[in-house]
């Protein structure tokens, strides 16, 4: 490991040293052979994560195009720094040029989870090296194949020797060793509450970590319940809802949950169950120890007296989808996060009420309101203590410039396109001193 | 005439030099000095343009807050400039520092209105003063001792001779010796038409202008009535009218026009007429002349078949408040700007009625629109061709750091603090070309 | 002409609602076509205008870069825009949001000159089309057939119709009726004095003007004289002189004035005068009446005393390169510009004479100053009164993301790529105003 | 201390609804308070950690002109937001607005080093209250006094009750429970290597670090050595010696290091060493145990071989200074801290060989460098690895609102005004989701 870190920085400080434009050049020939590779590599998402093919496929699309656009921002953001004069400051006089401007942190370790193995790589890759950084990427078990194939692009693409690797160990065998390497500059981690545990150990290293959440979806009794309905399917249920931002706790209006309920429970009828490789909408979860977990939420949830609208079905870690409803405080669905298809729905009777739950969480990533009134739509997002909140759609990443961030235990740090680039960089100033005053003239 | 700018020029060569801080320094002597003379200055407005003594004394405080935001907001400005490097264009290597910052553009002449002749003078002065330019003011006619006053005000908080000078002439005598003298940087005006003629001589001079406005109220079935009958009323009637920003037309969806109306009609009822000394909602607008067009305005819809609310009633220059209703598009008051107490209503039939009439306005200022639907709000603020929508809220200039801007015959450049210390300073840039490529590392 | 405008202006209402992305898109396609004709197009330049093979070639190259480069920085300007709170404004709660963005000015008239017809042009229309405007373009008599092979370009990379337009006429003739038409909503002009009659009868728009200069070349006694000779050699001498950029006068202290001449001299002697095809250093000049010109500015200065270092000869628009020393104030070539191949020389006694030289010129553009020193090197660039000033290296107009700017005579505004977009945008805004205050919790 | 973070967080919640200006109101009447205190706090610096008499006002002062400057800094910051739109990424459609703005964290952990009890607090409190956040203030133990002093001028000036705390205790006592509370959303730090065992144990908790340095001065042989050895003086014995940003280590090209080293020793000779109150030059340093580290420094340097030009003197705390000459790198006082009155010189072949030094460091929070040349200057200073290179002057934290950095074990995040106040907030976004797309016209 130690060699890996130390080609990465020799690479790095080599790197740090190529123009702007090249940096970018090699970046766009690594997408261009993403995009070549999209099949092979969307295949690999079908059958180590179970994501359906198309949804597959359009995840290295899109990968392609984020790091395009990251190429393009990171060099703008990288050639302009700032250029400050004293006599802003009392008692000052014009006799300083302090030039300031971002540089590359050195390497940065990028561990990225199974949900997005190529996407959530490249969301760190890309920053990192545009920036002037080295990337050591640890990716997840289920996804590495797919990641490996990934980063294989970027080789290809010409970057140089020991820039970027890859290292496929357990977190809990050699996790401790990798995430504390002396020679490592920055982490970023997408994932569970591990990343917490990583964290604790980091010392002076900046981290941007997004872990889980447990994004509610507020519904008003102004809203368009269709459009909320849809919403909730789209956001709970893609992908089996294993992502961080989807749809995990339902707080409606009680004047309205009745018929939101129905028109949620007349989608999930239409979703169809089964394998990945035929774009089924619901597909098996990544392992059996979730299978299991979500299992237990089920359980718990029903023998607490939520009422399941639909029946209970799972083979193996196929787990068909389930809206749980009435669900109250005491159950463990109404806190923890399924990272399954099951939405669970509690019924509020004020929208502080709402909000209140939204904030109560340990998580703070995303949430959602449903509401056709522009007041209401601005205050209840402003109250709710979540990294974003989107009004009239389910809580989403994207688009890959917009920021994107969690409060309280869902991270540290924020991403999105721009802010990575910038958390990947620090700041390094040169002052001109001069021997007298000068003023600009002109 | 050319004593005066070969003054201005020679103290803003000066004053380029002095440290930001200590230009900050003078200025904010200078709004403490206007604040300590709001009644004496205040006394001045209601004489001499019968603004009623309240909003006269707000006039002069809010400038000084306009004085003090501005000192701050220029000190931030100017300190900091950027420092760009080549190698983010192709072919370049970074062997070059590109240090650009603003400089002051020398001396600007500064027209304001005389419906504002102390905040629309400051507006110009204080963004001027901190970029390091000299001003020359030529204040209105009516509310020059005002302006006046408030120009003693910086002589008093020490500014250098010759940086700010007044010059009091009607622009039909000297018009146009002033607004083209060569020594001139920079044109910032405020007012009517004459703007149009100023700009078509100015040749290559920085432009500022405000000119007219026709601000439309668009009123949509699903808006709050009380809130939009509040606004027409304060945005129609304030200041009699005349202001650039006023509501000049009302377009009211014929479902809700009635009851709107009639909400209107019970605060304009309400409204008090008379001398500005005793805090009149109405008083005497500022000219005969002024007062002999609005009189033609209203006779002609009259005659053309409009609907008069209220009864015409004038004694000398004050007229009583009207709401001029069912108006169609032959009226001259469907296109023309009264600056009087008399408010048009069109009853439209769609929203895109609405918004092509103000769209077909040749000012293009503010507008507002009404309603409580979030969709529907942003897509008609979007579809407004103005400089801004207002929505759910009358037209309106301020907060002071707000953009600012008019379209089409509304005027050119971007007003509003930080708009205009950008508007009133250029770039100039330094290159420092290396002889080999130098990477900042750290 | 009427109908033109009538075609653009309706495209551009269109273009102004195609997405970002869209509009960039078609920018790479149209600059991938450029390169792909560069040939041809740079064979129109070496017969249109006499530039040298190699640099024509060049010119065509970096207009495609300079396109991709544009498309990618407008995507960023126009996709970002502030989002204001009022209460940083003294007595203002939260209970407004001004969203204020960069929106398209309308159709912008492109009026590049003969020196650059592909590239001045597309320093025009790229900024324009990715900030949602249309372009008419007006190309230079000589210059015009490149121009249009360039525009053809865009049109086969599918811009629609109406959006792109050229019109060739000689300003002489119509040039009143296109520069002053009323669809005209932004004009952005290189070229000479005849942007200053241009920008007299503009009005209310837009002006982005980039007319002479007289670039001086300040040379103290510490400078590297070799570098110092080389830059004026190239800066002087690149295209025969017809540059808005070219060394335009040479200020030598007279300490190392000898040495300095000397060593210009001697690369001087090593230029090669001829066709353009074989890539002569020196070409014809433009034209009879430009050949006329410099013609008689050697003989004015010959006349009065200056020292020809080279015999004067001429064949047709040929000239041989001179420079000319011992120049004095009284000579026409201390403050004309000959856009031709002469560098007349002033030798100074003190660098406060040198910066005296360069700010008296009516033309401010770019200066050089050639010092080791670093504080000399700042305090002159402060002192110089020109939009840029090159530390120890020739004026130059690139990298095209640089700002790039002319004072006095030389222009208004300032242009490089991303001030372009600036220029080519005005600001709207929309108000939210909410009933009561909010404030943002997380 | 569980009830003091409750109290903060709760004071935070309201104060996080406070406007903007109102926030700065409070902070200008804390810096008027401070400045009518300055001389009974300075009085306490000078006691407790015998900073010379009149360094002490200046502190007083410089930290009140802090606050003035943050407080403007911030509302401007705070109030601006950005607008986003999705369709510069592929495949978006314009349907979108993301707001995004920066909100509070919580509370912020300040803990501030001896040296400047009260300005190194103040550049911790003041951004992290203007910023809506609370503050728990650990001052040092010896300074405690005059911080707690300068705290009462925060509660004087009506900041709300919890608001701000202190706590004094020892850190070896309380100091995880106290650094690793889970109340803390933020921690600020200046100090020594116990920052980084705060750092270890921190998890996801942004940090502001700054430890120590071990700053050098390279001299080359074009310098002014006049200057180097003023500076030298001025950096190296400043509070003797006692400065994270002190000259810690001198690097002279040995082709000058005896002149410079001859220059440096007439202005030892000079420096006055005594008590604080009598404005000496070398005062005791901060403590018996700090008096002993450095005594061991200068033995072990004595007995390696290193030329010790002024005898080694000490009496009590007071040690006199010493420039250790011909240090080599077996030597303790070439890599460790001494943070006393005592400057080594290393003598060095090439420039290359003192950056070398520069960057073998542990350290790197500043460094310096002299030389005249341009190009030099500007090449050593990128090729010096830390936060920030001085060019011809000592390294300095100041002016406030200057960036101020450091890389390796030197610290994380920037500081300086600006930056302190983006570290002390996060960002948090709406998404406002439109059913169609909409573009802005005008």
């Amino acid at each position: 490991m130690d060699h890996m870190f130390d080609a990465a920085r020799e690479a790095q400080r080599a790197w740090a040293r190529v123009p702007l434009w090249r940096r970018a050049e090699a970046l766009h020939k690594a997408a261009a052979l993403l995009k070549q590779n999209k099949d092979v590599i969307a295949e690999c998402l079908v059958k180590e994560v179970a994501k359906p093919a198309k949804d597959s496929v359009t995840e290295v699309v899109r990968s392609a195009d984020f790091i395009d656009y990251t190429a393009e921002e990171g060099i703008r953001i990288l050639s302009e720094g700032k250029c400050l004069v004293p006599d802003s400051f009392p008692g000052n006089e014009r006799n300083k040029l302090c030039l300031s401007s971002r540089i590359p942190l050195g390497v940065v370790l990028a561990i990225p989870p199974f949900n997005y193995p190529v996407n959530l790589s490249v969301s760190k890759i890309a920053p990192a090296l545009i920036a002037g950084n080295a990337v050591v990427v640890k990716p997840p078990m289920q996804g590495s194949v797919a990641a490996l194939h990934m980063i294989q692009c970027f080789h290809l693409a010409g970057f140089p020797k020991g820039l970027i690797s890859a290292i496929t160990i357990k977190v809990a065998d050699l996790g401790d060793a990798l995430t504390t390497h002396p020679a490592i500059n920055c982490i970023s981690f997408t994932g569970g509450d591990s990343g917490i545990a990583i964290a604790k150990r980091a010392g002076m290293v900046p981290l941007q970590m997004e872990l889980g959440g447990k994004d509610a979806c507020i519904v008003l009794d102004d809203a368009d319940l269709d459009l909320a309905a849809a919403n909730i399917i789209k956001g709970g249920f893609s992908f089996s809802g294993q992502r961080c931002t989807a749809v995990k706790i339902v707080l409606a209006m009680d004047t309205i949950a009745n018929k939101l309920v129905e028109k949620v429970n007349v989608k999930v009828a239409r979703l169809s169950v089964g394998p990945p490789e035929v774009d089924s909408d619901i597909t098996p979860v990544v392992s059996e120890s979730s299978a299991d977990f979500i299992e237990g939420l089920v359980m718990d949830a029903r023998q607490k007296g939520a009422k399941l609208w639909q029946e209970y079905r799972r083979e193996g870690n196929l787990i068909w989808p389930i809206l749980i409803d009435n669900v109250r405080p005491d159950m463990r669905i109404t806190w923890e996060e399924p990272f399954g298809p099951i939405i669970p729905v509690i019924r509020i009777r004020t929208i502080e009420e709402g909000v209140q739950h939204c904030n109560s969480s340990r998580y703070g990533l995303q949430g959602c309101v449903f509401t056709n009134n522009i007041h209401r739509a601005l205050i209840v997002s402003d109250a709710m203590e979540t990294g974003t909140v989107q009004i009239n759609s389910a809580p989403a990443r994207g688009p890959d410039h917009f920021p994107f961030q969690g409060l309280r235990d869902s991270g540290i740090g924020s991403q999105g396109i721009t802010n990575s680039i910038h958390m990947m960089t620090k700041v390094k100033s040169t002052v001109i001193n001069l021997p007298v005053s000068s003023y600009t003239m002109g």
